[in-house]
């Protein structure tokens, strides 16, 4: 039986005989008494395993190692006053995979470093242990909120014949050791994909309401602790919907998605709360009960004039783009809390993006929380073909390679809008847990490959 | 209001005043009367809207081009017994988008392979539109069978250091135009993955139930209706697990997942049965309602030794790997079902599968269904460090690259199990669909990378 179960049931289970498999997180005995604590990978409970003189097997149970793999069977005891709601009296104990001493975590604490290093074990240990059962609530609180209003997921390619955003370096994807491409297995230059968007625009213009959520590459020599080679984003796309829309939908899903890991993963979110991130629950809770604000660019240019002599950057002026210093201190100290930036200036954003009846800006947002700055990024699309062409030119691109993607503008193109959210520091923000490399079970950076 | 609302509620709102957005189907008028055909993208059924010569705009309404995106204002006007339960007629119909004269999609019928050259566009015709939502569908029915049983979802890596099976010809994925990968951006050479396996099993060891869900690649060089260079592929892993605990998960999967498209997707499965696939729904229940056989490969050449006349392939013996056409025998003549063919000989399988007692065979398993043959591949994994280890070295394996998978077996291992379903492949067995390059979005093939 799983313990996820048994600590549902544990007030009807008083005396009943059980049987777990799990593995090992301490075992301690005297003389005449043992303790094996076990996780048996249901839920972050342990379960107490005692084990007294009278078991055949007792000496051999004290020296079963941290790390094994066992088997009990015994007497569930229902202690509901006890710090755990039951434990395990034991008639057996069956050692079903035994784990050496040079097993790599011990009862110390070890540092994220030195886990970095052992990804095939530290999903073992308490921290990692409750981020990547959160990854996958994270996950599906993701897909049941827009598959519960109707939007279809599509798979967009990974590997792709066009530079979606034109932005940001590209890993080549070949089955040759040269650059003779036009020989290559595709018989032309071929990239893993930056962004699913301009893939899943077709898709949006057909269902209406879509969505994307799968792993993009970035070849950037960034050594930050929110840069990786390989993270996994979620890219929806709405038919019919202005920015306005948009930022409802963005709202809608943060909200959701906070309320979704609370009440999935309770015992996760108290650990982190109470071991990696002190207060994180009242802050995604006070996230997830505020209206965000919204305020357009312009307007945080102002606000951040006055004040730009607290600055690292102290060159405030319209036009920059806003270093991470600047957006915490609007959702900080201006809003404190969520805030849409809204209409940035056309030149520091895609060429896609709608331009606004200024002709200076775009119908951009951007969302900036507390204490970790940008989250998402969407945009009204520019949906008239003759604007999009001339930006294009402006910009120096290749029309012929993205001419499919125009068609759009001639073929029932009509108002659209859409947004990413980077799903690793979306993880990052819920759990307070502050670098890339600890989110993701196999994490891929410059020089960094591990298996 | 969207249209899938609409007819959840159609009895309820005779009279309403209504207003939708969508792409025009069909439009036909006479001198005093039109009708336009609307898809709004929120469900299969179209709705049809009725103007008559008192719209202000009736002339220009007649001229609206087949693909336009248009808004339409009006009543709605329930009509239980014609061939839709409801119409609208229409006080204004406005064009959001006009769509040209050269639009891709006209109101013949069109072949699969002109619709592979516009993938952009080919969402909007039925089958593809039926398939695409289907493909949403079928993830979700994946991603809420295993979640509901406490499995957690593993995003196992894309770029990868280690070669998973040893099988399969892979894509290197580099920044480089040569092959001096020490210097690449990861100081070695890098791949696409082809299977998620071998980065799944620490999860297993640690969480007792996993899947992961994602993209893999091959770099083979085959054009047949089965293969694409990338697909998605479902390799769920459990701990504590024989193989015979494997095919049970496989097997609730299976009928999971069918009975979850019946269910929410019952028009676009109508649509295939009639169109595509006759009879495809009495095939797929009749699967959802059968206890899958269980047969050992050793039966299986028995079976196929006393009918061998009648294969293109005479050749049969023990030991042979079986070709599509003894599979689909064994499942359509034998069993007239689903079966599992299980304890395969070691040498036609892969290095990580469990070596029976008999030391000839593995604890392996393959699903094979009625008309497409093949569908699931699991087994039970090699947990013995010593027999890993001597069968890697049997087939002149590297142990250095794999020797964190080896210590898996020393860190507390255990018996575990699992499988791979190609999902791909999974959506053509339940709609139908011949050809892999019309169930995935932007199909890459050999030579064939479009957009």
């Amino acid at each position: 039986m799983l313990v996820k179960k048994m600590k549902e049931q544990a007030a009807q289970m008083d005396g009943q005989k059980v049987e777990i498999q799990g593995w090992v997180r301490t075992n301690r005995a005297s003389k005449k008494i043992g303790f094996i604590v076990i996780n048996d990978g249901s839920c972050f409970t342990n379960v107490q395993v005692v084990y007294e003189q009278d078991l055949p097997t007792f000496e051999q149970a004290g020296k079963i190692t941290l790390g094994s793999a066992v088997e009990v069977k015994g007497t569930f005891v229902y202690t509901p006053n006890g710090k755990q709601s039951f434990e395990i009296h034991a008639d057996s104990i069956e050692v079903l995979g035994a784990c050496d001493h040079d097993y790599p975590i011990q009862k110390k604490r070890h540092s994220f470093e030195y886990m970095r290093e052992i990804p095939h074990i530290r999903p073992r240990a308490n921290s990692y242990y409750a981020i990547f059962r959160l990854r996958s609530v994270l996950s599906m609180a993701i897909h049941t909120f827009f598959q519960d209003q109707g939007f279809v997921y599509v798979h967009t390619p990974i590997i792709t014949g066009n530079d979606a955003e034109g932005a940001g370096e590209c890993f080549t994807v070949t089955t040759r050791s040269d650059d003779k491409y036009d020989k290559d297995f595709f018989g032309k230059h071929a990239q893993l994909t930056v962004s699913g968007q301009l893939h899943v625009e077709p898709f949006a213009l057909t269902y209406r309401n879509v969505y994307t959520f799968g792993p993009t590459f970035r070849a950037e020599n960034s050594n930050t602790t929110r840069h990786a080679s390989e993270f996994w984003m979620i890219e929806p796309e709405l038919a019919f919907a202005d920015l306005s829309d948009d930022m409802d939908c963005i709202e809608a899903m943060i909200k959701y998605c906070i309320n979704y890991c609370l009440e999935h993963a309770p015992e996760e979110m108290a650990f982190f709360n109470q071991y990696v991130d002190k207060g994180v629950i009242d802050r995604i809770k006070h996230v997830a009960n505020s209206k965000f604000v919204r305020m357009t660019y312009t307007e945080a240019i102002e606000h951040l004039e006055k004040v730009k002599d607290q600055f690292e950057n102290k060159d405030i002026y319209w036009g920059m783009d806003l270093q991470s210093e600047h957006e915490r201190y609007i959702s900080e100290k201006i809003v404190n809390g969520p805030v849409f930036l809204t209409d940035y200036p056309k030149d520091i954003k895609a060429f896609y993006m709608r331009v606004n009846d200024d002709n200076k800006t775009v119908a951009a947002c951007d969302l900036l929380v507390p204490y970790v700055g940008e989250l998402v990024g969407g945009s009204q699309r520019e949906e008239r073909y003759d604007v999009l062409e001339s930006r294009m030119k402006e910009l120096g691109m290749d029309q012929s390679i993205l001419q499919w993607y125009l068609d759009l503008r001639r073929f029932g193109g009509c108002k659209h809008s859409g947004f990413g959210l980077g799903f690793d520091r979306m993880l990052m923000y819920v759990t307070g847990m502050q670098n890339i490399r600890d989110v993701e079970p196999y994490p891929r950076t410059p020089r960094n490959l591990i298996f």
